[in-house]
């Protein structure tokens, strides 16, 4: 068994996530886009480390995640790992409680307020995120606002759970929260039950979620038929039919990321080293 | 300009020394020995940070860099980044002084004590380091003797410094100890002077050091004439007579790991992060 921290473990989920390949679509090991590269998702995994820690500590999830995207954006692409420290910070605080069920991650979740809310609109403001436009008369509560949402988040009173569990059916990270981290706990299983070194069990765990359900990230940058193609083609991949090395290949040349199932990924990889996956 | 702390960088250099590639007979992006792989280097440097983090608080140097070796060893590879963090120790504590020069870190590792040498000693109790037989008469201070062999050390009065010292004719990495860390901090000025990916100029600077002086990690483990040739083939990559890439494939499938370079490659590295390198 390892003496690895529960925070060095969420630090290494990250740098394992992306060591992954080949996942379709991806920054993986053999994998760049132009601006988003290898390295940024390492200085991005260095610098998410205080904020983890903030989680482990039992700091308000929203703040713990805040900072963690701060730290996180200090390198020049970008956002690389915004979603995946969305489910990372309450799975940490699950496991620094010895919880990490999915109960004890909805615990954790359902009991987020108001001011967890407002954190994690001010994180938005570190990094440009893909979203959606909000719903008609959501327009006060678009993501994009930053801090500027705030006084309409405090006056309707709701949580970031709240504002999680409206964003469910769009956003794969979102579902996760909503839904008991359901998948995030089933990839993490599948990782432990698989052999063999550990950024493969990723890459193929990866081709399993994407096969799943279409990835809300591909949907929101590409569209729902390019998402609806994706899915089809990882389950190709699956049944033999296509090779994901010319996959990955292609995806990252029509620029088609499916990140949520990324970050999905990380947060399974945390799972699986808390209950001792041997690296 | 960055808000990385002196820790932070000095974990960002081990993830991008091992990035880079091709880096002709290293773990790199693209390669790996049986046994010792990409991702325990990622375990490598997440295990590393707590002894890191100590050098940065002023901690005795020996004692940062045992705790460091100690988390480093976490994974089931054993030795993945000994070398380097035997430079990035002094270079961490001259750092965290405002020192960061050729003199500031004599000045760290000439003060260190015969403490400092027991722990050095205590750290080859964590993993198999390969290293020569001592000269006759010096068996009493074989590394490989680990704690044991500390009442010797007590005994002759040998300060970590004077250890170093008395290997650098064989160890690179002693020598930099020895000589004002010159090769690390010159490679530091042609990584910072360089332009593109920090993995590219990683790999560059790897393959100029390794024309530069033979490596002697390799002269331990393969012998000279197979360092020498190392020294000389990557002489031909500089002079475009040899493809790097296929030098790397060959020389992993031989066995020949030129460590010591990449671990000044490290060093390098953290140095320039320090220094305003951009990722």
């Amino acid at each position: 068994m390892t003496d690895r921290t529960t925070v060095q473990n969420a630090q290494l989920a990250l740098l394992l996530e992306v060591t992954g390949t080949p996942k379709p679509g991806n920054v993986d090991r053999e994998r760049d886009f132009t601006d988003l590269r290898f390295e940024h998702f390492m200085a991005g995994a260095v610098g998410a480390r205080p904020g983890l820690a903030l989680a482990a500590e039992q700091e308000p999830v929203g703040h713990a995640f805040e900072r963690a995207v701060a730290g996180m954006a200090d390198q020049s692409a970008g956002n690389t790992q915004f979603g995946a420290l969305l489910l990372l910070a309450p799975l940490v605080a699950a496991a620094s409680e010895d919880e990490l069920t999915p109960a004890g991650a909805d615990r954790v979740v359902q009991s987020t307020t108001v001011s967890d809310a407002g954190e994690f609109y001010r994180a938005f403001e570190h990094v440009d995120v893909a979203v959606d436009d909000p719903p008609e008369g959501m327009e006060p509560l678009d993501v994009r606002r930053g801090s500027e949402a705030i006084p309409a988040i405090e006056e309707r009173g709701l949580t970031l759970f709240d504002i999680m569990s409206q964003s469910a059916d769009g956003d794969g990270i979102a579902a996760e929260w909503a839904g008991e981290f359901r998948r995030t706990f089933d990839a993490a299983a599948t990782v432990l039950a698989d052999d063999g070194p550990v950024p493969d069990r990723a890459s193929r765990v990866f081709v399993a979620l994407l096969a799943e359900e279409v990835d809300t990230f591909v949907v929101t940058r590409n569209g729902p038929d390019a998402a609806a193609e994706v899915q089809r083609r990882a389950q190709a991949v699956l049944d033999g039919a296509e090779e994901p090395s010319e996959l990955a290949e292609e995806l990252v040349a029509r620029d088609i990321n499916p990140g949520t199932t990324a970050d999905i990924v990380a947060g399974a990889l945390f799972i699986a080293l808390e209950r001792g996956l041997v690296v």
